[in-house]
């Protein structure tokens, strides 16, 4: 009797699976692969990737086209004025749809001496002791036994090699189950992206029917702290401006003319108070025009799972500024920055002058609903009517001798925001394809508060674009010490397949 | 008939010349001596006289022993842990009453490059073309005819040894006539006056009875720009602080952060906001406190023939701060100046961060009713008012996640303003003596709005003092191309005679 039941149950449970699960289970087959992986990925890490060296730019970009090629993609390498783009396609059907992923080979520059290991482009592997410190461990532990928490430390560990090998890896295992895609795939290779992608950039009109695809994936960033899997569907902009205050023509001898000059630094301070009130919050006229989150998007909001408290004992902050309720809330905002303030004068010893200038480094974060010209256009107004002559140049002497309050805007209204829609049908597929694998929800980020060099390529291409950020947060990221959680690499070509397999 | 016509208007003119200037007419005896006096003062500038060259500064000392040793006064070189100090005397009678003079030795550091000329201490003599810029002229033109608008340029041609060298003239010419003074006289040249007079000061107490006298007269800065004998009565003290305010223990990413970490740029902008009115008036509580310009004190600063159209143009400004009615009201309160303010990061290319912190850099003129400690204690209270934590050292990590507004004060409470009743003994002699002099009243400066790095003596030996300033107001004192207008040299010697022939 117990035997009769237990087969049954077996069956059941046998059939059941077969129903819910109807793909294949990428677990084992992703662990049982992991060594080779690994091996896979410190050899691409181990060739250096600073665009200023073009030829070690050109060896990874001869590695990608090995591994390319073997998956049986058609790789080109798009001449451009400066490093080429490399784009790797593979076409399935010229009616179905196309995906294109952005993921880029170049990483930060490298300052070897502030690294804990020797050489930034040799990998170590890494784990956490006791005392929380990582310690290199031998690369010969990966063929017994392999722990997620272990770290590969180098140069573009994480940003953006690891993306690459996740995808490659998932090719693999899909070419090997002979899964057919059901889409055709384009993959840009950016190779100057930690450089504000010039050559890709520049070549977008020339490009522009190789770039072509319906939707556009970009694989770049770190997930959700919480490392579960995140799908961010926009980022903000970033503009900028530079804001200078007059003085005497000259630097003033503090005592002589204390009391007499007017000194730009209080000028600025009273130009700058009047921007932003004591809670953070501008104060610009119509700074957040056309802004207005909905009960649904509030929820949207409230679903990141961020712990507030963290996030400002982080900072080192009693309280964050007064623009959202929380934190994922403040980045639906333009920003205003000052990044830095200068006056002319500094030299040993602060020699007692009234400053002759003062100039205020300003950056604004953009969002969909706030474009550059226009915010810069609201400072400018604002500034003039705080009773500024606003020049884009010095003034002469005679505006010196006439206008009591002089300004110089400088403004680049720099790069657009971009926000897809989470209902959007590519949003919409890759909801629940990544839901459908991994049996949660995942992470929805309605806007990140960073700005990715390449969206005026979302704006020129004309292509609904979502970023799939899988390192970890926690990555070091353009710092010394980089570093890829081994976990996220699992996970990443898990979210990797379930894309490539997903039904378009 | 006409012989004798013109013989009686000569006695006559004779007879009223004697009768209206009893005492010598020392114009024509300046004038002949004048060549000499020129080549006594291109000898003198000759020896560079930057502090940190002692070998140097002792064989100014050595120049300027024997000029005085001629002159039988009694040389002491006072020693101290630094440059000594030179002392001078003569005493004329044990019960007269004393004058100390105070003069310095020691001239700014020079970089030759910035000059016109070869070297800063090879003295050239100029005369200004009719573009306006001062052309070299040969040194044997002052054997024929001297043009008091010519120029001497040099290191310290000015600054301060054109009164050395206007003092040693009149004293030889005194000499020469035989007068004989009526008070003691006690001369000290500082060897370390540009670099704050270190010795000096720090031997006070030590040297007390040697710097003992009724009253002091200090030799140096320039006279009011109309060039007409000038008497200074005080100066303002100065007083520092440095004010800090934190944002995020590190410097956060704009994006990421933009619109939740406070941005310390804005916390400085509302608090220096409120610190000042937009006119440029102090609103501190009690700033301005004890400070009341009554009917006579603005009568003696309108006396001073200031055309502030002149400065505000010379300023290159359309308005003066709203402090007092004209220039010299304006020096009669204590500043509020921010000398530097800059945020921590600063490198090639302003990366988008938020800044950690931000300094400003903040001197306080003082004067004679505004003492530097309480002038400080009123910014302190005035910070803490607008919900600062104030400490005097960088915040705990607690006090961060405790305290949303911060605030690090440094304070300096530095050297204290000094002014003499210009009704005093020793202010009505002078100002009669110049008046009889010059036939015209001296311009009288209650005021001066800079700092004479000396006024810790005037109130350690509490001596009345008074500053006689003589050379040309665009000397270019401090700067490259330092220059003395012969004419001042001239006038600064009746000036020194006058004084050294008054009766106290």
């Amino acid at each position: 009797m117990k035997k009769i039941q237990l087969y049954t149950i077996t069956v059941i449970l046998c059939l059941f699976s077969i129903a819910t699960h109807a793909q294949i289970n990428w677990d084992t087959k992703i662990q049982d692969k992991l060594p080779d992986i690994l091996k896979k990925h410190r050899e691409l890490v181990s060739i250096p990737n600073v665009a200023s060296d073009e030829e070690n730019m050109m060896k990874n970009v001869d590695w990608v086209t090995t591994e390319f090629e073997k998956l049986n993609f058609n790789v080109s390498i798009l001449k451009t004025s400066t490093l080429p783009v490399f784009l790797a396609e593979k076409e399935v059907d010229p009616k179905a749809k196309t995906i294109l992923f952005y993921l880029h080979l170049d990483g930060q520059a490298v300052n070897p001496a502030k690294w804990n290991q020797k050489d930034p482009f040799r990998p170590v592997l890494k784990e956490q002791d006791a005392e929380g410190n990582w310690q290199i461990i031998n690369w010969s532990r990966i063929k017994t036994h392999i722990n997620p928490d272990w770290r590969v430390f180098g140069r573009a560990a994480a940003d953006d090699k690891a993306p690459i090998i996740m995808m490659l890896s998932a090719l693999e295992l899909l070419q090997k189950q002979q899964q057919k895609l059901s889409y055709n795939i384009k993959i840009i290779l950016d190779l100057q992206e930690e450089t504000r992608s010039e050559g890709f950039l520049s070549t977008l009109e020339t490009y522009k029917k190789r770039y072509a695809a319906d939707y556009l994936i970009i694989m770049d960033g770190p997930a959700h702290p919480t490392n579960k899997p995140t799908l961010t569907f926009g980022c903000r902009g970033v503009a900028t401006c530079n804001i200078s205050i007059y003085g005497a023509k000259l630097p003033q001898h503090s005592g002589h003319y204390g009391n007499y000059a007017p000194n730009p630094v209080f000028r600025m301070s009273h130009l700058l108070a009047s921007m932003k009130d004591d809670t953070g919050k501008v104060v610009i006229d119509n700074f957040y025009d056309g802004i207005e989150l909905d009960a649904e998007t509030q929820k949207l909001l409230a679903q990141v799972p961020d712990d507030n408290e963290v996030i400002r004992t982080g900072l080192g902050i009693a309280k964050a500024d007064n623009v959202g309720k929380n934190y994922q809330e403040s980045l639906q905002y333009p920003s205003l920055n000052v990044r830095h303030i200068e006056t002319s004068w500094k030299g040993p010893g602060l020699k007692t002058i009234i400053p002759e200038i003062i100039t205020a480094y300003i950056d604004v974060r953009l969002v969909r609903e706030t474009d550059g010209a226009t915010q810069l256009e609201k400072i400018k107004k604002h500034i003039e009517a705080q009773g500024y002559l606003v020049l884009d140049r010095d003034p002469t002497d005679a505006e010196r001798l006439k206008h009591p309050k002089i300004a110089k805007l400088t403004m680049n209204p720099g790069i657009n925001a971009f926000r897809t829609d989470i209902n959007s049908l590519i949003g919409t597929t890759l909801r629940e394809t990544l839901e459908n694998e991994f049996d949660e929800k995942p992470i929805l980020i309605r806007t990140m508060g960073g700005t990715v060099p390449i969206t005026p390529a979302i704006q020129v291409l004309n292509i609904p674009a979502i970023i799939v950020p899988m390192v970890n947060m926690d990555n070091n990221q353009h710092n010394p010490n980089e570093n890829i959680r081994i976990g996220n690499i699992s996970q990443g070509i898990k979210m990797c397949l379930a894309i490539l397999s997903m039904k378009l």
